[in-house]
């Protein structure tokens, strides 16, 4: 189908037996790369400008081989990868892209379906409904409960507080915000991303508060409701709250149960992030994590975070996919659809491209089932076990937060140190640790010190990561 | 590194040599389907609801063997596919994926990176840098300009329109819209992500001004003028000016120059969408419909639309990268980035996480290269041509807009008949040509008019599948 024979000549596509043979070429490289991945330093040694002047300031007049693109990535942009494929990294949310979810991409790029509209690939919007209907049954939530893939929790987010806003019934979407005050409530330890779709929709920083946290760093549900009164009070309407099933600094969990008692006495939209946290709830003795969810207008859970499928795919689930479709659906005269009674996925959300991200999903799920799934989560909560307890029983290091999840907070305080040098001495630990390339760790601050986090999310990483991260965290702690 | 055997055993990722088999499996099946994809058809058969119907409703419990699932894709997903890939696919804008484009996702999809932050894949922010300059230099645009790769145009306007709201440094970031009344224009033909994106950032639909267009489907200036006149006569602030490069109905080019020459008296915003047409900007004699951009604050253009890169793949340019920081960046405690001067691109918009799409964009522009790029645009506009000039000779049809790209509005129109009959004429051919299997083209309004329109985007495109596709019109009109 394609006369060309060199890359830059003809019209067509790259012929197909070079596509083969670099992408025959290309499995062998990512497979041995994820064999091997533990050999490079975990975070990139690169300095600032070192990738960008490694490479031509201008794109090639003519095409150029694929061998040596192959070879200037080998070369150029490896050097410059942080790998949260290593075993080592425990930074963020560490996270897996896995065998099935990499051939599930591959083939959604082999596709290059846009599910925009149900027509324009029927079983886009279809293994979306599907996948994310099994996944409603994994996590424990009863049915009905719409489904759709978006890139990130912060899309997640953002749609739920614009459904939020039509739920309301205030004609924002014709009028805008206008003079009315409205004001969403998520807790101190709730995610950036709250504040930045409260601020993009047009509420402003000023229309978000966040309530204090108790002990345990969960939003005070006596609070929450206090602020509300107080707010009411003050002419200020309360449009929602963003609960959180596993906060990032902490991984506490919000009482979503009262969170949602009150909501529901005040007619506001209750949101839950549970983007990183949500997918325990697949493990039976976890299932309470998402307790009192069945009540709340919408949710958002990652599979890309902690559920082994790659980067991009947030899952939104609402029990109001009606307020959704209000917030974004408008008459598009060009993708007239003549089918009645579909979804068109497009609809729900900003963005009218809709990639095929249900595919990978769909492999994870099958590939490991939901017996694998539970084992691998399980695993990856008992190593965070290990870790909890060897902070609790260390002289020297200290638990910072209950550690119910794959998550452990803690810091380096030996008896005898003041807290700013506590804080010097846990950041210079953090740096000096992660110079070592064998491990990845982030840090975070809990009641104003500087703590250190050490997140278990990679399938690559087992006990004897773990083991060796407490030990390279010891012997440098020794060090300072 | 991984004692699991069988897909549910173990705690660890898919076996390596696992990956491998099914890796290679799915390299040929790929190969194989872009050589073939012509023999299906190209606008999917299934009803709704079969898809979903042949799958079961809940997942697996034990984890099950690829070759299953690879065999479940091929018999109940791949019926429910339109294929975007096949030649006669010529509906809304046609795309390719390319073969370099899907080996660079499948390299992504193996790292399996998130450039949130410089730090978390240094080469991630780097590569992105470096290839959308590459890609200024190809549309002939000035530097200095910042750019980011986003996931769609819908959020490249968002990012653009919140941008432009810090611009007017009205304080919307802390306090919210408010009462202020504030407008947005775009011209009657601009895509509906403006609208999307006015309603979403709390403007409300009253927020956007539709400028009626010339006989060429270009926004009147005169009439923007004096509709920023109005507005401010009227107390409502002008706040931006949304002008299209090739919009989604006639491919129409609005007057970017005479429209900057205005923002820039009044103290505008100004942001382009040429997400579709602005690549046309590579080939020399369309460098044109570029021309005052370099006078915008803000653009989009898109790689995955007619720069033969997979979905997704937007890309936003701006003038004024602080505008933009200032709408979404937010201090984070966890992603605390020790390395100073770096751009972390998380602060440039909504989305947190980041996938390393510029490698398939790399990968893309190196293979083909600048003279390989524009010999295909070229080619795909001599295709539009060719159709323009039947349709305008035809008796029985007649060309319904100016065609200066790769996109053809046109009409069967025969004489005698009268308009309500044209319109259901057009429509029932439109229905009976794509059920062929062998094209797929989708309608709009022109005018008012049902019209038909016929896009070239897909590398496999030639001279051939255009003509075929002239004789089905044809041959079908001639059985209405």
């Amino acid at each position: 189908m394609d006369d060309g024979t060199a890359p830059a000549r003809g019209t067509g596509d790259m012929p197909a037996e070079e596509f083969r043979r670099y992408g025959h070429i290309l499995v062998e490289r990512i497979a041995r790369y994820l064999e091997d991945v533990e050999r490079s330093p975990v975070l990139s040694r690169a300095q600032p400008g070192d990738i960008r002047a490694s490479l031509p300031r201008a794109a090639p007049r003519t095409g150029e081989d694929m061998a040596t693109i192959l070879a200037d990535f080998d070369d150029k942009i490896l050097p410059g990868i942080t790998h949260w494929n290593h075993p080592g990294f425990m930074a963020y949310f560490a996270i897996t892209g896995s065998g099935p979810g990499i051939l599930g991409e591959l083939l959604t790029a082999g596709l290059n379906v846009n599910g925009m509209l149900w027509r324009s690939s029927p079983a886009v919007t279809e293994l979306e409904e599907v996948t994310l209907d099994w996944l409603r049954q994994l996590l424990g939530l009863p049915e009905p409960l719409f489904g759709e893939i978006t890139d990130t929790a912060s899309s997640s987010t953002l749609y739920a507080l614009a459904a939020a806003r039509e739920f309301a019934a205030i004609d924002i979407h014709q009028r805008g915000v206008g003079a009315q005050r409205l004001r969403v409530y998520c807790s101190a330890e709730a995610h950036s991303s709250v504040d930045k779709a409260v601020i993009t929709l047009g509420l402003g920083s000023d229309g978000l508060r966040h309530v204090p946290v108790d002990e345990r760093f969960r939003m005070r549900a006596d609070l929450l409701e206090s602020a509300i009164a107080d707010d009411k009070a003050a002419g200020i309407r309360p449009l929602a709250v963003v609960a959180t099933v596993g906060t990032t600094g902490t991984t506490s969990i919000d009482p979503v149960a009262k969170i949602s008692a009150i909501c529901e006495r005040e007619g506001m939209w209750l949101h839950v992030d549970a983007s990183y946290a949500g997918v325990a709830a697949i493990v039976p003795e976890k299932r309470y994590v998402l307790a009192g969810v069945e009540r709340a207008h919408s949710l958002v859970v990652n599979p890309h975070k902690w559920l082994f499928v790659p980067i991009d795919c947030s899952v939104l689930y609402t029990r109001e996919p009606a307020a959704l479709k209000a917030a974004f659906a408008l008459p598009l005269e060009i993708l007239y659809t003549p089918e009645a009674g579909v979804t068109n996925l497009m609809d729900y959300g900003m963005s009218l491209g809709r990639r095929f991200r249900s595919l990978k999903l769909w492999f994870v799920l099958r590939y490991f089932g939901a017996d694998g799934i539970v084992a691998r989560l399980r695993e990856h909560m008992r190593l965070a076990q290990i870790v909890a307890r060897w902070a609790e029983e260390s002289d020297a290091f200290e638990l910072c937060a209950p550690v119910e999840l794959s998550t452990v907070v803690f810091r380096y305080n030996p008896p005898g140190l003041a807290p700013p040098e506590a804080d010097a001495a846990n950041a210079k630990l953090l740096k000096l640790v992660n110079e070592s390339g064998e491990v990845f760790l982030s840090g975070t601050r809990v009641r104003g010190s500087q703590v250190l986090r050490l997140a278990i999310g990679n399938l690559r990483t087992t006990e004897r990561h773990v083991l060796r991260a407490m030990e390279l965290l010891e012997q440098t702690a020794k060090g300072l």
